[in-house]
């Protein structure tokens, strides 16, 4: 038997891997919104003084774990290794910001639950006893990701209401072996599941079924319920796909109550992103600048962060293929009893 | 300490992983080069029946990795977790073959050095007591990846003597707890290492610092020399890269006479490829079909398999960036004494 693992999907980290440090970088219209006081930095603008978005964006994810690095009062080269990814093709945010911190690099894609992905691979290499200190980052940006994905933000098409908002926003961790902060027991590695969504409009409703089948499969490996968790928050499932996440739930008889969602909690409502905030950056920097600090304060005593992601190719689109879509949950919880 | 961390950047796995079944799938002109008995499948054109190159390759990764589960008797239920990656945006071979699998996933991206990628991660999973059983894979396809990354190969345009030939094929292994096979004993994480090479046709010459980088760094963790290995082979360096990588071992006073490179020995020089393959197929089937069937036959008892990528993306590059490499390297050795 594999001791580490239990049940069918899930990690253990009996040795509990503390994440020590953390920094949210964001830009202007997310510092609008209801987390804004609480962001590490707020950019002026969405181009950060560079030329281009993608330069921006990778500026954001330099900033955002210089930042956890820096509160830690650590240099990059005290890193073993570096884990990032973002939603740009080949993950370039996260290669660029790795050729400037000068550590081991270990590069993940896993759209908008790449975050989580870091989180888990960081507790294997931990608990693994291959790393003392181990550096997490993701970033996404809107005008990056609308360009890539959907068409050009210049060209002002009309989103649709089922459409989402992604968060320009970096997020950055360091999990260590000892040190104080919230500490990692235990990670749900997903599945790929695809109920044959089409619609890049309407990535909610695509990935709410993973972030479902990753929640299932978590309670049954673990003997746990709803109930074992103040809060059970996916990433970026927006208005829609949270809705629907809760429809699952009922069928099961899962309470929803203690269920929400990044992509709720980033923008407040007037702020017209129609179903809400999505992103690698999303999940990430809800959960650095805000659901950290309520486990630190006791507010919360244990969380499952369940990361989402739609892994959509433009062009898999175009040859006619739906959107795989998958989630990898971690448990999150305050050190004290 | 972390025990299984050796030196600044080499993971130790004292359990030793066994790889024990493996398959590689593929396209015509790799059945025609000096390898072409040992693949396990070769496709009779480079579409294998599908409308798009995209989809072939995507087949191709389904079928190297069925192929290896069947060799060992295992259902895609029996792996406790699939890494993959792939060169597409997005690793949708990688993303579409684990919806077919229905295992639990993680996606890596590191370019042409995602096999090696997927090999250290693989063993840090099995070390750390989180798996008994992991399947890697990883895939490239030379249409999609020159149609992504240069030019749709309709054009026909001339390819420079520095170019490499992305080669069609795909590998998969499983690694286990226990077994008969091929046992993983270290890896060494690359850094991201750009000396400011920005020429999508000559990525052989980009990538040479970046293995020379690991393969001195593995050195110094372990105490090793170019002596303890029966070969040291990199991944897809290609003709130009590899002899600069000759050229910098000399002036370090590294005896080069047991180096090669994948992307030397997948193609015969009358098969008119100038520098050689490439791709993160490059380096896998070369490994599965050649290297690990001279391990088991004692020809070789032990040899360093350096996974080189050149993380290039058409955009940073048209922004005016360089092109950052970086490799991973894993030590592979026969069972027996």
């Amino acid at each position: 038997m594999a001791q580490n693992k239990i049940g069918k999907q899930t990690l253990h980290f009996p040795s509990t891997p503390i994440i020590t440090s953390w920094a949210s970088v964001v830009g202007p219209m997310e510092g609008k919104g209801p987390l804004g006081e609480k962001y590490d930095l707020v950019l002026t603008d969405t181009l950060a003084g560079e030329k281009t978005w993608e330069k921006a964006e990778q500026k954001m994810m330099q900033f955002s774990i210089e930042l956890a690095l820096e509160k830690r009062n650590l240099l990059p080269k005290d890193l073993d290794f570096y884990l990032a990814g973002d939603l740009l093709n080949q993950i370039t945010c996260a290669n660029f910001t790795a050729r400037f911190l000068n550590t081991p690099f270990l590069g993940l894609y896993g759209a908008c639950s790449t975050f989580a992905e870091g989180l888990c691979m960081a507790g294997v290499l931990l608990e693994g006893g291959f790393a003392e200190k181990v550096g997490v980052s993701a970033s996404s940006h809107h005008d990056t990701a609308e360009k890539q994905f959907r068409t050009p933000t210049e060209l002002g098409d009309q989103r649709p209401m089922t459409a989402q908002w992604t968060v320009t926003g970096s997020a950055s961790i360091i999990i260590e072996k000892t040190g104080t902060g919230i500490i990692l027991t235990h990670a749900t590695i997903g599945k790929i599941i695809d109920l044959g969504n089409s619609n890049a409009q309407d990535l909610g409703s695509a990935m709410a079924p993973a972030a479902f089948d990753t929640l299932k499969t978590h309670f049954e490996d673990l003997g746990r319920n709803e109930n074992d968790y103040d809060l059970i928050v996916t990433g970026d499932l927006g208005l829609l796909g949270h809705g629907i996440l809760k429809e699952l739930l009922k069928e099961k008889g899962i309470s929803p109550d203690r269920f929400n969602d990044c992509g709720i909690m980033v923008y407040s409502p007037d702020q017209d992103t129609h179903c809400g905030g999505s992103g690698c950056g999303c999940s990430g920097v809800v959960l650095t600048a805000h659901l950290i600090e309520r486990l630190l304060s006791g507010y919360y005593h244990r969380i499952l962060f369940i990361g989402t992601g739609a892994l959509l190719s433009p062009l898999t689109s175009l040859q006619g293929e739906t959107i795989p879509c998958i989630a990898h949950a971690v448990v999150l919880e305050s050190r004290g009893e």
